[in-house]
């Protein structure tokens, strides 16, 4: 997406080689007017699905998800990281390994938000390793629900998420890839050069 | 809010007496038309003031704050709760105790997305003790910024956070102020009749 690969290159910056710093519109500051543009593409890539829910991962998956659940009229489901004495006993949980933390987390769903045979899209920020989006997937499976697709905003295509979730045969759709970020300078990875996996 | 307190009393339950369960539109799956019922809302008890920024606080608050800047056409920042290696170093810092947890966490903005002279109006779906608002305060004063108001969607009128709120001069305004939670019963406080302080 143009839009996005411009708005990454301006306002975006690199830090320690491998960390994109983003946090000025997508993960920390929110350009809601921004989020919508987003939103607006990722209806227009899931168009032809049926899609009964969006699912994605606190915190910073939900303001993506929100902005784009307006344009698909359905309602938002979030999966909790932590433990909170308000929620629901009766979940659905998966492990997830961190690799920026260097641990392990659960993640956890109220079996009342995720009913069998509904239909799933998966929306997050960033896809790096891919281990949010297969507890999601996995969450998914426990439910008896539809993987439709997973949308990522921005997907490192230089970590091994994308590759795997492919790999897998889910409907995975990137607004922008990542090939390379050295010296400062992101590259992005060309339209209809996606790796064969 | 009428339209709050019908879908409250219609979809919410009381757990334990004291825990008013929401989670099925305001913080677990999110119920995006709705949510911008509240966003709107906001917008009209706001509409005379200048605000620059919406500032809430991970996770549940993000939903409502990004669908409500939709209506101010503002940009929003969330304060973020963990220690995250990809959050700037440069940040404006506040400590917050949680009565739900039992113990205290840090909140932490950076110093890039509140700048002096800022106008600034805290949104968040709950307040009951009233200290992660009162954190974020804590944080627009270092920047010295202004905190034009604080929104919020549910107060739980019988604990201490909206008295102190309103007893500091802070204009808050509460979507629903709940009176009391007895034998799985919501008593809304009724309208001009709040506390005096």
């Amino acid at each position: 997406m143009e839009l996005l690969e411009k708005k990454i290159v301006e306002d975006g910056y690199v830090v320690d080689n491998d960390i994109l710093k983003v946090d000025n519109f997508l993960n920390h500051q929110l350009d809601i007017n921004f989020l919508n543009e987003l939103g607006k593409e990722f209806k227009e890539i899931f168009k032809d699905k049926k899609i009964d829910k969006i699912l994605t991962i606190e915190a910073s998956g939900i303001a993506i998800a929100c902005v784009a659940a307006q344009y698909f009229n359905v309602p938002v489901v979030f999966a909790k990281k932590v433990e909170s004495k308000n929620l629901d006993n009766d979940v659905y949980e998966s492990e997830v390994y961190s690799f920026t933390k260097g641990k392990s987390y659960k993640i956890k769903v109220s079996k009342r938000y995720i009913k069998s045979e509904e239909n799933i899209l998966v929306l997050d920020d960033f896809l790096a390793n891919g281990r949010a989006a297969l507890g999601l997937k996995d969450i998914i499976e426990q439910a008896d629900a539809n993987l439709v697709g997973v949308g990522i905003v921005i997907e490192k295509g230089f970590q091994e998420g994308g590759e795997i979730l492919r790999g897998m045969g889910i409907n995975l759709e990137s607004l922008a890839i990542i090939e390379s970020m050295e010296e400062g300078r992101v590259k992005f990875r060309e339209k209809g050069r996606t790796k064969n996996v």
